[in-house]
């Protein structure tokens, strides 16, 4: 097979489809998410069998327990895809809208109409439910899309596909709307990343490593997410009611997400109240504490303390691990969030009206917080209905990715035979 | 002088001049702007002297006449900088914005703020009034600068940049919130494009070589600018009393902007028409037309006709030169701006409601035109107040670029203790 040659023609059909899905109506691509969405639910039974294929040959070949898990779609997974698809059906269509039309000393009227990208490239690791979520997004946004999922994953990633094709061309859509890369040779990757002609962006869902290799060679645009080292500043001004169940909660309710807290920022003045009621909290799940020396000598006894190091406040954790450091107030906690964040996620738990419109400000995040936890940094939690992604980008999309950033806006003008003077 | 050291300690005072202008008050800002009018005003016959050297060295050295007068400062133009200025000063401040804030299910308040990109770099060339009209949108718009102009016009933006620090300083704001390279080594600009961890964005403002060899080595995100080739079709329903001075304005209003227009599409059954009529206008202005065979026959004896060959269709003039195409309708008149168009401006001349409507939605170009010249995509006259260049792009901004494309949006959440269930 000549990769070069499949992903151009996979391009040129991409290009093609995305002019259609441009001025698609609304009811054809809401149709399209509903056919899919009974497929999965008729084709349940095919789509596991697909799946412990991709399952069997990945124990056979010794993938990792939890790359297993994200490979697994259960029962439950299934129907949540379903799911998904008509609540994207049931969002509004983003497509079209007008705003701003406002007229001009010359006589022109000038504004915006919100428009697909165009073509979408999405980059993923094992987890098959993308697949899904990623076709119902770019549908609805009226764009074209070329998804590259997992090899693991790749036998259910072709049935799922053959859904997807069926929905399309059922609600009078071209199938090649939605194209799935049928090879697992990692040229295809290099192939897509490469070809500003026939894609407009790519979307990178994975580890770290993935994306800090896809941006040393990409020539299209990304909207890609790296890390989240993200902060909760208990100010001295913090009502401890609920300071404690939202660093408790932004720590130990996952410990796995890019919205989970890494760093714990205390004040000084109330550190030697806050620290030992907190630490009562986190020794229910034996979180370690890796703390500055001030903190560290107020938590002597605390089972799993350690000394932090310059490297820990740089340091996505993941795990059941948390920095901690005491500061003077709220001016050197943004200024620590704005030396160490990874700018996803940070959050102030304060009373004081000044301190909390100071923090929002100034702290340069995706997301900045008043008095709740970082875990609702979210497409769903922000109401965006879905979401590809969350961005660590400025231009463009910032923070959780849903419809909208898959659209851009043009300039309209309507005029009645102005010319420029 | 090492230029790689030098740029690094530019990019880390532009990054830190970032954050003190990201929380500069609306007043602070605008307080330098007009500083810098007065000190305009004030040297302005230090700003022709300063000017006068890099006449005399661009004279001796052999600079392209079309060069030698973008790079002369004339008395009007230098009143139009310090204009220019207190008008961006008049402008709405963007930054610290808030918008859509509204509560969710969960009892979090979500929304979101404008906020400034952070450290832009510009790259352009010989025009000293760049210097000051891009160091004016990026103070009121919160971000730092790094400015890199080109070398023709170094004495005269080393007298601007004086006159900018003086303004930022008088107005307690960091002087080093806009800084101006001092050395004309090239090397200078292959390091700005390279430091993704101090500069956010780079906006390259010159011709399609300069651009095209930044995008092959940036790091750094651009907006940017290709180039421009709009089209005009004229419908088989258009007005002819709207379709000829709008066909004419667009293409001879000037001749070297990247919003004159370089084909024009015409409906076959109006072709005869208004064709000969264009045509005595095109004959004043001795326009070359570059036709199709059909357009070629029913202009036969026209002075300047050529055939045009497919490489026209892909040409931007920027000449006293149009390519002109017989067409048989709207699909197909947008059939050919999709494929041929440069995505920057595209007009549509009829009175017919649907095909207007169609013509909107479905060119895929930066600004979409009814009845309306090409000339018209700009930023003043779109009612952005100024504009920092013109963009090819989708992501992020699209067309004339203000205010707001320096900015991007971040999400505020506001709580009351509430955590993740």
């Amino acid at each position: 097979m000549d990769i070069q040659h499949y992903m151009t023609e996979v391009g040129r059909a991409a290009r093609k489809a995305s002019r259609a899905m441009a001025k698609a109506d609304t009811s054809a691509k809401n149709r399209a998410l509903e056919l899919i969405a009974a497929g999965i639910r008729r084709d349940a039974a095919l789509l596991t069998a697909a799946n412990r294929k991709d399952l069997d040959a990945a124990l056979a070949s010794g993938l990792a327990p939890a790359m297993l898990d994200r490979l697994t779609l259960s029962e439950k997974a299934i129907a949540t895809m379903a799911e998904g698809l008509e609540q994207i059906a049931s969002l509004p269509d983003p497509i079209g809208e007008i705003s701003n039309m406002k007229y001009r000393p010359t006589g022109i009227q000038v504004g915006q109409m919100r428009v697909p990208l165009g073509v979408i490239g999405i980059i993923y690791e094992a987890r098959p439910n993308v697949t899904v979520d990623a076709a119902g997004l770019c549908i609805k946004s009226g764009n074209a899309t070329i998804l590259r999922g997992g090899s693991e994953a790749i036998h259910c990633n072709q049935a799922l596909a053959k859904l997807v094709k069926e929905g399309l061309s059922g609600a009078g859509l071209p199938a090649e709307a939605v194209q799935i890369i049928e090879t697992t040779d990692r040229a295809a990757v290099g192939a897509l990343i490469t070809m500003p002609e026939f894609v407009d962006v790519i979307v990178p869902r994975g580890g770290k490593g993935l994306i800090e290799r896809l941006m040393k060679e990409s020539k299209v645009p990304m909207i890609k997410h790296l890390d989240g080292i993200c902060h909760v500043y208990i100010d001295d001004k913090a009502d401890l009611a609920k300071a404690l169940p939202v660093a408790f909660n932004a720590k130990c309710h996952r410990y796995g997400t890019c919205n989970t807290m890494e760093t714990l920022l205390v004040a000084r003045a109330v550190a030697p109240t806050v620290l030992p009621e907190l630490a009562r909290l986190y020794a229910e799940k034996q979180v370690e504490l890796r703390c500055d020396p001030e903190a560290e000598k107020i938590l002597t006894g605390y089972a799993h303390l350690k000394a932090a190091t310059e490297e820990d406040w740089r340091t996505e954790y993941l795990d059941a691990i948390l920095s901690v450091k005491i500061v003077a107030n709220v001016d050197e906690a943004i200024d620590h969030i704005n030396t160490y964040s990874s700018q996803h996620t940070d959050a102030i738990i304060t009373e004081d009206y000044s301190r909390a419109m100071q923090f929002l400000r100034e702290v340069d995040s995706a997301s900045v917080m008043v008095n709740a936890s970082t875990r609702f940094a979210d497409g769903f939690e922000y109401g965006l209905g879905a979401e590809i992604g969350i961005s660590n980008d400025k231009l463009h999309a910032r923070g959780p990715v849903g419809l909208e950033g898959l659209t851009s806006l043009k300039y309209l003008v309507l005029g009645h035979g102005e010319v420029r003077v």
